[in-house]
């Protein structure tokens, strides 16, 4: 049985998202329990949505599963890794690969490379 | 001016730490405000201690900083990635390279590679 702090955080802890590939660090979510059970059974990433107050699986809108390929947890318990597989071009509900497309230079945000879907096409249907 | 949201956490928000050459994730710690403003000014990775409740330049007891050569911020501003030079060996206070060092393998925790060096020599000086 594998423990992890959730109660550290008040229920949820955070999860990175690391394309398997390429290293990319393709975004950051939130589990609770059921969600960290939900993406061991499944095989798919599953969060919490803060937002939403619901558990989500990433894609199940867009496409755009996550197929986990490894987990990690840190030396606390209290953060976990996902290496996955992307499925789609992007994991950004921007239209990003990347949700971290802002680089910050001299003092100012600089965005990186250009969203690979038009997100009202994706969500709006 | 680059505008984080510290506010929807509480003032502490998530900071990915990854090694710039290899892409390997190395931690993950918090910053308010301040250690963001203090990670900026000295190019150091400076974190917030939720557990000793201060700021914390990450090295400053074992020597093995973090010089930052990259910040990423997410789409929804409220987690930054740090692309960092880890001086030292290792990022984690056991001594392991990188913290998460927990595999999760069929159910159980498989522990991956061994400590770089004695924490008891580092820290109980």
């Amino acid at each position: 049985m594998i423990q992890l702090d959730f109660e550290k955080t008040g229920g949820l802890i955070p999860a990175i998202v690391q394309d398997e590939a390429t290293g990319e660090i393709l975004m950051l979510a939130y589990m609770n329990q059921q969600a960290f059970e939900a993406t061991l059974s499944t095989g798919k990433a599953t969060y919490y949505s803060r937002s939403r107050q619901t558990l989500w699986v990433k894609g199940e809108t867009s496409g755009n599963v996550q197929l986990v390929k490894e987990i990690r947890i840190d030396c606390d318990n209290d953060t976990i890794l996902l290496k996955v597989e992307q499925v789609g071009r992007a994991a950004c509900h921007t239209g990003h690969r990347s949700c971290f497309y802002k680089k910050v230079e001299n003092g100012s945000i600089r965005i990186m490379g250009e969203p690979l879907f038009d997100p009202e096409e994706v969500y709006d249907k």
